[in-house]
This record gives structure tokens, C-alpha cells and sequence, in this order.
């Protein structure tokens, strides 16, 4: 099964926004082995989004068109699908009703042309709206004798999305007669590069591209992480679950070192729930990183219920003044040491970590770019660790943010 | 003049990479009037290949091909052009040396597919490679009796942008009988939307598109504020520089009171200059930004010869204990008064930025969601402002940030 993607819309072709949506539906695809193999974008033109539609359709088996839905005369989608099925538009009632309710319920006029969405290709089928007024459409074509397919969603990334799994996925595998659930499963990791876990995990990736199913995935998220997605296709949701348990038990048995977290996990939701779960509170005590643990930790709705402050120490003399840092330079792991245990007392919390190091551009004391001292406190134990990161300011201090939320994870779970 | 964009790449397909390079050349070509009707992606095949860009070049006058320009078997955009071409490949000597050069430098071994980089086909023009190891192309093409040129580019953003300013646009406009020297310039502005400012450039606007040159767009960076930039095309870089400075005067004359930077400028590094020109010193009090706001001052190289610290008082507890704040509801311009004089002491600094607010998901003390409330302590003198922000909490914290400090900026010029 092939299934093109044609972005609509002159703003992408301008440059003003990015079209990431045919890159997420080419993610959706490949996991379950559908071909997308031209994603064409378009401007607001009923004649190009013709002709490119023609033209995609000649050898792929289905396209699914984003934007050009909306209510106003620039949105041709509508016109441009009935143009390449030789038919008419006419107004489904139906939809005509949710776009005059959703109106009504919120107390605002309709505007006339809103009534342009509920228009419909002849022999389509509407996917029924649930966050804009925007409907999807299924529509059926005959090219050249052979029955192939046109699906139109919205622009607008989340109504795509939200469309793309409930009705374009579905009807893609069963009209190529594949099973219809479609389950995915990430394993969030940190430590390993990408070609480091490809290599350890070669043995599964050989095994899981003979059997087709489920599919496994590397997705590089900077300094979230590195994922490792498997997805997998079945009958029903409880052999797809299955299916997945099984495959997340062999990779982990493999990497399971770097394993922080599954799903909607993050570095920051794991470290706040183990100390939850212990309860214990949270300080921080940054140099190099100047605030951006503290923002990430706090990012986490809840953070509040264990984390209490972070003391910003960026010029030396705070350090010395308010977390009683010994004077002398400050990039060391002793220096690390005493700012947690300084932001402790001065925070009054069970746990702290300190990050002290060099983000460049130039050294400091002698100590190079990229040198990062770690100092944990749990309670009256301070661990502290050195190491060299890689990369230019900007990366540097979002590595050390991972990083040092990896240390504090694994300190918590041994100790 | 019409060049459309093709970019190469089964990673792109699969959704494992986002095309940021058409939107970026998208971007240039409107700036100075070139139309790009279509951007295409396409995998790595050779069939596939030749087929988009003959497809593109019926209608297009030039197409710009990114990507499969590479050492290995999987990069075949040289071959793919010389196919539709109908030209063979041969050695470029001096490409080749290049690439052997540039390996011996390094004092490394080169593999010897890299020569493959130095096949041209006959009839093209290298472009020079001064990042990377791929040389660019420029193809003349006849189709149908008409001349025509593809451009091969590097798909590295960095080796491509830097290739396009460089010899791409300056041949396009050559052939299009244009003028070659193109400059921007960019006002960055806070404190308007992007309808509120297009409503008040309107007659600017209008002139612009009447003169066709400068040209004027606006870009929507988030919490990096909005962006005016101007075009502008004229045959010497100094009649370039005159024609932007009559425009950016313009502009200023509608809009002077959003503008807080141009080009490079951010509201950061503008607030920090404006303490180092004031020989002051910058400490923060942080609630609802939790460590937001002094991560991005300390995103700036240099940032510790005025920044001190910060003090992310995020339990109240620590609000009281530490900043002296007096015991009750905290979201108020009383306790964001209270956390700048208690940061200014705590942290010996000469200016305080304090911020507290809801973020959300619940509201807190009665307060709702979105609000902000700001201290600023100039040495003894303290100002405060509330503040009803939008979003959902990533949102409404990023907003604070820039709002904030955009306050600060404003206050120090006004002291």
C-alpha cells in the first residue's frame, strides 16, 4: 500500500510556517509499513492542487491532502478533490447541523461562508469534526480503471493528527486487509548514543525485520533523550499490548541500563516521582546551567508538591556568600559538594543537586569547555561526580540538564 | 522566475528528519520575488528522482535539488541530473583535489568513494565547497527547446544555506536579469500582535507592494518576540543599506514603541546591555518561571559581567524563609515587591526582576490562571505591574519571560 502526502497551503510554500505534518504522517506510515513515497506541498491554487493530485495518484494507491479545509475562498481542497472525481460538491446536512451547533453552544453569529465545510464531493464520506469545524473526507476515485482512495484533513496539526489515527489509519489497513489496531510502546533512554544502542540491540532489529511486526524505531529527542519505539499491528488491542510486553522485555533485556522511562515519561516526571515516592523535597543549586533544571523540573505540573527552589549561584561570590562555598576556583567536584550542601540548609530540603561547570565559549581556572562538576545531596550524603560533555554553549548546558537528572536518578535508586 | 524545491531523502519520507530546507529557501525566494510553486520530497531513487525534477522543470524556468549529493551509493542526485540532463558523468580534477586535500589535512584516510563528490556532469558548473566535503552544481538544462538550470545543494541546513546565499540566489536573479545584491534587516518587537502590527503598517505596506522593493514580512518567533524583516535588492551593498534605512525609519515611525532590537539583537542580550552600559548588576526572583528567566539570560556568552544569580523561590516557604516576603497569598504586586528588595539583599545586586504568577493547570489563592504579577527593585525604588497572560501553562511561563524582562527593559530606559 502506497499513500502520498500533499501539504496545502502558500504559506508553507513561503516559507512562514514548516509543514510538519507530511513528516508526521510519514512516522505513522512507516510504522506500519505503508509507503509514502512523494510528499508534495502545494499553494492555494484549485488548478496545482489538481494537477499535483493527478498526478501523485497515478502510482501511488491513496493521497491524504492536509489544509485547505478551512471556511474562506482560499480554501480549495473541497473543489480541487471533486475536480479529480469528476463530480459536484453538495452540502451534507449532517455536518451542516455539528458547524451551526458548535456556533450556537459558544454564542457567536455564524459567519455565512462557514456553510463551505459542510460541502461535500458526491460519493465521499465525511470524518466527523471533534476539535474544529473543519470535517475530513473519505473519497473514492476511479484512476484509469482501478479503484484508489483520497483522504482530506485539516491543517491544523492536532485536528490532523487526532483524524489521522481515528479514521485515515483504519481505512488505510483494511482496505489493504491488514489487522486494524495499531498500538505503539517508546522506551525513553539516556546514556547510550543512537549508534550504540543500534549496535546493541542488533540481534532484535535482525530478528523484528524478518517477522515485519511489530517495528522498532530509533527517534533522537536532543536533551529529552533517546527513544526507542516499537509499534505493533493486531487484531484486537489485548494481542497488540501482548505483542509489545513481549518485544519491550527483549529490548530491555538488552539495554536496560538506559532505560529511564516509558510513554509520556520525562527525565524531570521519573526524578520528581521517585522522590514522591520517598518523600523527599527537592532543591537545586545551578551554576553552569543558570536556571534551566529549575525550569524544566518545574515544567512538571505537581513539581510544587516536591520541589522548593533553586539557588542560581552564577557569580562566584554568591557562592561563597550565600551557600558557603570555600573561596577558590569554582569549577570542582568539592566546589559541587559544598553548593548542595549549602542549598540544602539554605532551602531546607531532603535532596539537592548542584551543577557547577564551563559552558564556554572560553575556559575557566583551566578548566575546559564542557566540563561539568555534579554534586547530589541526600540528606547528610553528598555523592559528586565530574565528567566532559561534548558540544558548543547552547548544548552543553541542555546535556548537563539530562545528564545530572540521570545521576540524581540513578543516586535515588541506590541509595 | 519560478525555482521550485526538491528535497532528497528516504529519512525524510519517513518522517525520521523534518525538511526545514525548502521552508528556508522558501523563505529567501519570497523575500525577493521568486515564486516556488511546489516542494517536493522524494526518496533516494534514482527513477524517482529523475521523474520529479521532469516533472517540476515542464512548468518550472529552475529547480533547486537538496540532498543525495553524499560519498555513498545511496546518493545519487549527481546521476539522477545527468540523466535528465541526457549528459554523462565525468571527474571534475579540481573538485577532486579538493577532496583529497581537505582529507590530508586532517591527516586522515580518504575512502574512495569520496571521489564520487567530484563526478559533475558535463555541461555543470561546480559550486565551490567551503563547509563540507559535497560541491554544489549548476545544470544547465534545455526542455522542450526552453533553457532551464538545476541547482544541486548540499542537504546539511548549514552547508546549504551558506551555498545559496552564496551562488544560488546571485545566479537566479543574474538569469532573471535582477539586481544581485540582496540584504535584510530585521526589527524585533514586543508588546503587539501580528494583526495589530499589520494593521498599523497598512499604509507602508501598501506602498511596498506598489514599489515591489524592499519587501516586507513578519515572523512569528514565540517567546522570541515578533519580527519585522525588509528585503531589499539594488545593485551595490551600499544603495542595499540606503534603501533599508529609509524603510526601517518608516516603519519605526508606526511602530517605534514595539521595537526593542534589530537583527542579532534579543530581548536578553538588549536588557543586559542595557545594564552594562548603566554599570549594574542583575539578580531575579523567580516563582511561576521557575528558573525560566535566568536560563535565558545566561544563554548569552558573557551574561556573568552583569548577572548574579537567582533566587527561584518556588515553595512559599522559601518565599518567607530566604526573600523575607511576609506570610500570605503570594500571587500579588505586594509579594513580587517583596521578592525583589528580599533578592537585591540576598544576592548584592543592583537591579531585581521578581516574578509570580499561576501557571496552571489550578488556579491558586483565587488567582486564575495566566496570572502575572512583577517587582522590579532599582536599587531602592521598587516598581510593580499585574499582568493577565494567555496559554496553557509552557505557554503562559514563556510568555512571562519575555513580558517580564521586556518590562525591565522599558523601566531601565525610562529611569
Amino acid at each position: 500500500m502506497r499513500c502520498d502526502v500533499v501539504a496545502v497551503g502558500t504559506e508553507l510554500l513561503l516559507g512562514q510556517i514548516t509543514d510538519t505534518n507530511s513528516q508526521w504522517i510519514g512516522e505513522q506510515f512507516a510504522a506500519v509499513g505503508i509507503d509514502s513515497l512523494l510528499q508534495v506541498k502545494v499553494g492555494d491554487n484549485h488548478g496545482r492542487i489538481v494537477a499535483v493530485l493527478t498526478s501523485v495518484l497515478a502510482d501511488a494507491d491513496a493521497v491524504i491532502v492536509c489544509g485547505g479545509l478551512g471556511p474562506t475562498h482560499d480554501d480549495l481542497t473541497r473543489e480541487a478533490i471533486a475536480a479529480v472525481m469528476g463530480v459536484e460538491l453538495h452540502r451534507d446536512e449532517q455536518v451542516a447541523e455539528v458547524i451551526m451547533e458548535m456556533f450556537a453552544s459558544r454564542g457567536r453569529r455564524m459567519p455565512d461562508n462557514n456553510l463551505r465545510q459542510a460541502q461535500v464531493p458526491v460519493g465521499a464520506t465525511p470524518i466527523a469534526q471533534t476539535r474544529g469545524t473543519a470535517p475530513g473526507l473519505i473519497c473514492p476515485v476511479k484512476i484509469a480503471g482501478v479503484e484508489k482512495v483520497i483522504y482530506a484533513v485539516p491543517g491544523v496539526p492536532h485536528e490532523m493528527k487526532e483524524m489521522v489515527e481515528r479514521a485515515v489509519l483504519p481505512d488505510l489497513l483494511a482496505r489493504s486487509g491488514e489487522a486494524s489496531v495499531i498500538l505503539s510502546r517508546t522506551l525513553r533512554t539516556w546514556g547510550e548514543s543512537e549508534s550504540g544502542l543500534n549496535e546493541r540491540l542488533d540481534p532484535i532489529i535482525d530478528r523484528l525485520e524478518a517477522l515485519g511486526n511489530p517495528t522498532l524505531a530509533f527517534l533522537a529527542s536532543g536533551w529529552e533523550g533517546l527513544k526507542i519505539r516499537l509499534t505493533a499491528k493486531a487484531a484486537t488491542a489485548q494481542d497488540a499490548n501482548t505483542l509489545l510486553t513481549t518485544w519491550e522485555n527483549e529490548v530491555r533485556g538488552l539495554v536496560a541500563d538506559t532505560v529511564f522511562g516509558v510513554d509520556d515519561d520525562t527525565m524531570e516526571s521519573v526524578v520528581l516521582q521517585l522522590l514522591r515516592d520517598r518523600g523527599m523535597s527537592l532543591g537545586l543549586a545551578e551554576s553552569v546551567t543558570g536556571g534551566l533544571v529549575a525550569g524544566r523540573i518545574t515544567s512538571v505540573p505537581g513539581a510544587s508538591e516536591v520541589f522548593r527552589g533553586s539557588i542560581v549561584s552564577y557569580a562566584s561570590e554568591v557562592k561563597f556568600d550565600l551557600l558557603g562555598v570555600p573561596p577558590g576556583p569554582v569549577v570542582s567536584e568539592a566546589t559541587a559538594a559544598a553548593m548542595a550542601r549549602g542549598a540544602r540548609q539554605v532551602l531546607g530540603c531532603d535532596v539537592v543537586l548542584a551543577l557547577t561547570g564551563v559552558a564556554g565559549p572560553d575556559e575557566q581556572d583551566g578548566m575546559p569547555v564542557g566540563t561539568l562538576c555534579v554534586g547530589i545531596a541526600i540528606r547528610d550524603e553528598v555523592h559528586t561526580r565530574s565528567l566532559r560533555l561534548p558540544g558548543q554553549r547552547d548544548q552543553m548546558r541542555q546535556m548537563s540538564v539530562i545528564t545530572s537528572l540521570d545521576l540524581l536518578r540513578r543516586t535515588l535508586l541506590a541509595s
